[in-house]
């Protein structure tokens, strides 16, 4: 087991109804926040009006920054620190899924940044020193970042989705309700499952592996929650407590717990579909199932086969004795379909891209990878892997 | 799955030779600590000095609290908070197992505590309201004080071994060196396992099981890799990885993790067994050894044959379609005949405990019950245990 420091602060408030205690958990913390949202569906499912009902019980006012899209704009994270700054915002309260999370914390620490700005923060030429407390209520199941201190931003100008970290933007709380993820539809039920469980691959495949049966363990066991609690999802949207494990589920997946000491890593799945949404829009969670099993097919043949059979070994109950390779392959196949069974696509060509869009998403993936100093994913490397993820059957 | 708040704010520092960084971490927090450890092992091993000169190395001077010993003393927390106070300490230091850790958090609150006495926490009759920052150095895998708000101490006059929860003896800062464990005899470091093991069952068979697949997972999978990992540490003291892997998963069995969202629950393994070890003295993962077969046993043949089942299925690959009772009892028995190939007592009569001791026993933990209101756990209830667990074969 390698060495690590692990300090995650965020309070979690979990259960129903815990939308409506909103107010009570931001009181002492601040009185004027920036509430941040997206498009429609907070506002039309209630939970907008159940949020602000709570603010206003404990006399707390809000600005209100709307129509934040998925794959977030970093032009809405200027105009929320404008607005923040303009109006003496104190705390920066997210109601939505990942894209709302993120932009709230990018304004939060964008807000108080003292020299340069914050996609220098993204861009690796400063770090995030301080940041408004951020308090968030999510609505989606996916993302984990209601209990961790990354976000992700699209620069639009130039096709740039990347990822920057801090300690400063850990959420002082977030509000897990489950009953608020009941109307969320099908297919992105499915892309969040998805998303949590490469959140839990990626460490696992990307470490180096120093004998840590103890996170090992742990991702297995919380892969199998999240699989079998998507499929409950989907089968009954209003199944509470198939949501609440999801959700539940999906916070711990990128909390930084099955990160601690499994050795330097990165998320190259994330990498690359952060070039494919940034260039063509796909959501999140359905643009890293098109990946998934390509890349794991790509890794297994790299020389990691006998990882991705352990895998298969501790999640499907794949017979440890077979041939790593054989065992790898079989792994990569129940993947795959079970990514069908839950309505998702498997490869890039069920999202309508084809071999002539590789070379645009390899070097736009280059430029993450020189912002983060990654030598092991050349173009090259990225185009063999694309070549595998277009077609899955 | 319930409603729950999840909060740990602890800090871990992880990893080999970290001990050696203790004064680093206290910088900024204190200049002056009372530094407790146990009777002699710290001492021996070298670890102390480590300690000491680590906060030389930051100008931290520190007053000593020695001798502190397993069951720790309510007499030696007395000492310590008259320390603490004379001397204007301003933070604790822990370096040693549960006791000095549980010791020096109930000494950082008794030192604040502006009304009544430390102990009264410890009754029920008032509760703690803040406490000194304590920075633990755990020397031994087992009871996860080092990242939760809990303390157990022994008032000797009264023979009653009882336990206190507050947030604010959350150690502010944790360092955990595997290579400290190095030392720990075999004995110690199976009864080491046995608790942390203990720490997961107890909220798995105690809560409500309210459909928490997430948390009853995590709690699979971190057994398994305890059970592993105390094996690994008993054929070789000084294999790093399993050290490693005994300290962190005895750390997270019991910091709140698997216990969020399974229903109120308590720990009646460990109330039985502090009545166990306030009487006999026994070592604390001893006396749950000798307990857990003949709890389980009792547990399971009191209309839970099915959760007991569960454990089996998931722990050992017990055939999930067998008869639950058979199940049940075949898991009972692979965990007691585990017990014994680590070197542990798995009943009473191990521990030179009669039949002539149950009343004395019982008794006890019925104070403990009156303090908590646990209705449950009758004295005929507790007596029928303590049959069960007295012999095991």
């Amino acid at each position: 087991m390698d060495a690590f420091e692990f300090h995650n602060p965020v309070k979690i408030v979990f259960g129903r109804g815990k939308v409506n205690s909103t107010g009570k958990h931001i009181n002492g913390m601040a009185k004027k926040v920036l509430l941040c949202f997206g498009k429609s569906s907070a506002k039309k499912s209630g939970t907008l009006e159940k949020v602000t009902s709570s603010l206003n019980e404990h006399g707390i006012s809000w600005i209100e920054l709307s129509d934040i899209k998925s794959n977030p704009l970093l032009s809405k994270v200027r105009e929320g620190i404008e607005l923040a700054e303009t109006n003496s915002i104190e705390a920066v309260v997210a109601v939505g899924g990942g894209s709302v999370m993120d932009t709230a914390k990018a304004v939060a620490a964008g807000t108080v940044i003292k020299r340069g700005d914050i996609w220098d923060c993204f861009l690796g030429k400063t770090e995030i020193a301080s940041a408004l407390p951020v308090i968030t209520v999510p609505t989606l199941a996916a993302s984990g970042s209601e209990m961790n201190g990354f976000m992700v931003i699209t620069d639009e100008e130039n096709n740039l989705k990347l990822a920057a970290g801090s300690p400063h933007v850990y959420p002082a709380v977030s509000i897990l309700d489950p009953e608020l993820t009941f109307s969320v539809p099908a297919d992105y039920t499915a892309y969040g499952g998805v998303d949590a469980i490469c959140h839990l691959l990626e460490p696992f495949f990307n470490g180096s592996w120093p004998d840590t049966p103890v996170q090992d363990r742990i991702t297995y066991g919380l892969i199998r929650a999240i699989a079998d609690a998507t499929e409950r999802c989907l089968a009954n949207p209003y199944d509470y407590n198939a949501r609440a494990n999801l959700m539940w589920g999906a916070t711990l997946a990128l909390n930084g717990l099955t990160k601690t000491g499994v050795g330097e890593h990165f998320f190259p799945v994330h990498m690359i579909e952060h070039s494919i949404s940034a260039i063509f829009d796909v959501p999140h969670g359905a643009g890293l199932a098109a990946l998934l099993p390509g890349w794991m097919e790509w890794f297994a043949s790299s020389g990691h086969d006998s990882r991705v059979a352990e895998l298969g070994v501790n999640i499907y109950g794949i017979a440890k004795e077979g041939n790593a390779a054989e065992n790898a392959w079989s792994t990569v196949k129940q993947f795959a379909n079970w990514l069908t069974s839950i309505g998702c696509p498997n490869d890039l060509k069920s999202l309508s891209i084809t071999e002539k869009d590789h070379a645009a998403i390899s070097e736009n993936a280059m430029v993450q990878a020189g912002i983060w100093g990654i030598q092991e994913y050349s173009v090259d490397v990225v185009m063999d892997i694309l070549a595998r993820c277009q077609r899955w059957d």
